[in-house]
């Protein structure tokens, strides 16, 4: 057993300290329960923002926030950084990588993760963009990129080394070309004067007739005009069949050399062992309108794990940030009806618009209603939402400051290569051979 | 080769972007000479606030800037991201790992490396605190290990995984051992309310009889004064004899249990292979006074890495950043006059004082001509002079608002683990073996 206090109290154990575990946490703030979250990471990481570390533009820290520093205010509560393995439903335990833990409660929250859709080679090969590491590996890997291409005389190579294909033209993908477009037109070429930046070429690829396929068609009518301004190439209808690492196959039999294929094409729920299959479609865990996992008494699944399936979605809700706060926070208040022995709510999903952003003075938000907006107030909007929803002050002030930085100077600061991996170079026995 | 393009004028290769190189390159800026800059990585480090860094008050990217961003105005400029590994003086020709490069003149400025004293079992488990990479698995480990220490219900571990003992009281010693003072003192707790930070040890070691060997008595004295305010214990004429990663044993024969031992009791001259030997002493590389080195015309050496030798430096300079910077300078100039074909000048260091910080309100500054001060002013004086240092307005500004910030909050930002490496799990397997 992991060592917890015990205590009176119901123990409720919360699994991943994501957005939606998170807002549960906070809001169970004062009720008489012991509280135990696990994550494997010692911090919660603000996701919309990642692409922004993978492209130089913002500092890791700076969209990451200790998970024991933001949950401090919390009453009996304990913070436990291992990964869950698996759950025993009929003990009411879970079984992590540091021991076992009996729950009253328990709440999976564990979100999702990169879904490759079983293709081994672009799994082994490409970039996925869905945590800190992951951001900073791709930052180095393109910086390690360049700088290998001012070393080679081989102008295929030399192009390929340059060439970034990103996969995927949803939110993820938009973002991360538009902001490699911003990198490719403004500060790229400065640093590598040596370079044919002409050469470069950045695509999009997206297997369905449009981008940004949850919003409405004006947006993503603008955001491809956007991305074009960038002098992003946007392929639709073209899926990638394989990537060895140097080169992509497409749908359309076309081939293209890039050392670097950004992975942005799906997620599927990322769950633990032992739930049982009857709760278990389409990689996510189904719960009534409750949160409750079907088949079990006292397990909920919150965030983008949760497949709630109603009148209004009969898919279940979109995985997005808003969908796994609203959770949050709802589950915390029928807690509280739960304990005081009070009927239960079910959940109602507040669509409050979504939006994406392309660089500066670009983006697209579709408000509820039908109403949308493009250009600089569409780009305003998403810049005052994303900070505002930054968690603790240092870090939206850190990130404003950035912002503020980027957008005057036409600069990115954090342009490091700080994980070393150099790809074909001469290592110092090999060059002792040929000396 | 290289492929660097040819030009008429002379190369001057360059090895190291440290205070003496980047100095150097920007003072060679407008004369009529092909510059070449090598450097293992693509960033220029702040060595002094490494300790920051290490102790979750600072971000690693507020003290490294990229070196083609910093260097973008110098003409004919070239950087190459690759280490070198020999020098071949005959042929005026160094060699890397991605090819070899010939120069006219070539400039040795690799700094220092951590000195283990040849001693197999520290080097092996210690943690030197000389590079970004190592500062931020030093934060991963101390942090990684207070988290162990909640799971682990044997008392002597969980105190060995608190403990922290630093070796050597010279400058960086003494400011990462009151930075962890201050941890204790105001975060760790607030983070780990289910720890007992009585029962955590931070233990300074020097081998000589006083703290800060380079510094005044006085200063010596204060620092001593300040580290136990912060609750460091400290321990002069004492040497670690060996560490095996968990329990070190000190030259007085006691043991202290750690999983946590940081080396800062030394650095050494870090120099490529090739120089004659009649050129080295005490692994650092001789120089005359103009920074040539002993037996070659047109190749020279700056900063820690030269051994320079004067009436007024007998023993050669300090291995101090003032002095790399002032070396760099002022070969910049005798390049000057190198190419007009006037007389070099002899190199004379100004030697503008001594500092080091030791926490909050609390720093010890020597002036030049035996004044000395301590308390707040030297601490003011200590963050002003080290704020201009810092290359970059955006650097400069990043590092000054998390200052003020630990200073009204008491809190540091930045405590996240980003490179996992967890000793001493239990592993998935394991597990399902025990079960």
């Amino acid at each position: 057993m992991i060592p917890i206090p015990k205590t009176d109290y119901p123990r409720v154990i919360i699994i991943g300290g994501g957005f939606a575990g998170v807002k549960l946490v906070k809001k169970l703030k004062d009720l008489p329960v012991q509280i135990v979250l696990f994550d494997r990471n010692n911090y919660h990481t603000f996701q919309p923002l990642l692409y922004q570390v993978a492209t130089a533009g913002l500092e890791p820290d700076s969209i990451a926030d200790p998970l024991r520093k933001q949950l401090e205010p919390v009453r009996n509560f304990f913070f436990r950084m291992a990964e869950v393995y698996s759950i025993d439903g009929d003990n009411n335990r879970i079984i992590t990588e540091i021991g076992e833990l009996d729950y009253s409660y328990l709440v999976i929250a564990t979100g999702s993760r990169t879904n490759y859709f079983g293709n081994e080679s672009i799994m082994q090969h490409a970039f996925p963009l869905k945590q800190i590491p992951q951001a900073l590996d791709l930052r180095s890997h393109i910086l390690q990129n360049f700088e290998a291409a001012t070393i080679t005389e081989d102008l295929m190579e030399k192009k390929s080394r340059m060439n970034i294909v990103i996969v995927g033209g949803g939110p993820t993908g938009v973002e991360v070309a538009g902001a490699l477009g911003e990198l490719k037109k403004s500060i790229l070429p400065k640093d590598y004067p040596e370079l044919d930046f002409e050469k470069m070429s950045i695509i999009l690829l997206e297997g369905s007739p449009r981008l940004l396929g949850g919003m409405s068609d004006v947006s993503s009518q603008r955001a491809l005009k956007y991305l074009k301004k960038f002098h992003v190439e946007v392929y639709v209808n073209t899926l990638v069949e394989d990537y060895d690492g140097h080169s992509a196959r497409l749908s359309n039999g076309e081939r293209i050399n890039t050392h670097t294929l950004i992975w942005a094409a799906g997620v599927k729920g990322n769950y633990p062992e032992g739930i049982i299959p009857e709760s278990l479609e389409r990689d996510r865990i189904l719960v009534d309108e409750y949160s409750r996992v079907k088949g079990y008494d006292n397990v909920f699944a919150i965030g983008d794990i949760a497949l709630m399936k109603n009148a209004d979605h009969r898919n279940g809700h979109p995985m997005l940030a808003p969908v796994a706060i609203q959770q949050g926070n709802h589950l915390a208040k029928n807690f509280r009806r739960l304990i005081k022995g009070q009927e239960l709510k079910p959940f109602t999903y507040l669509d409050k618009g979504s939006m994406a952003t392309v660089g500066r003075n670009k983006a697209v938000v579709d408000l509820p209603g039908n109403a949308s907006l493009g250009g600089f107030p569409a780009w305003m909007i998403w810049m005052f939402i994303h900070l505002i929803s930054i968690i603790g002050f240092r870090n939206k002030l850190v990130v404003f400051l950035n912002w503020v930085w980027n957008y005057f100077t036409y600069d990115k600061g954090t342009r490091l290569i700080i994980r070393k991996f150099i790809p074909k170079r001469l290592k110092k026995k090999e060059l002792e051979a040929t000396a």
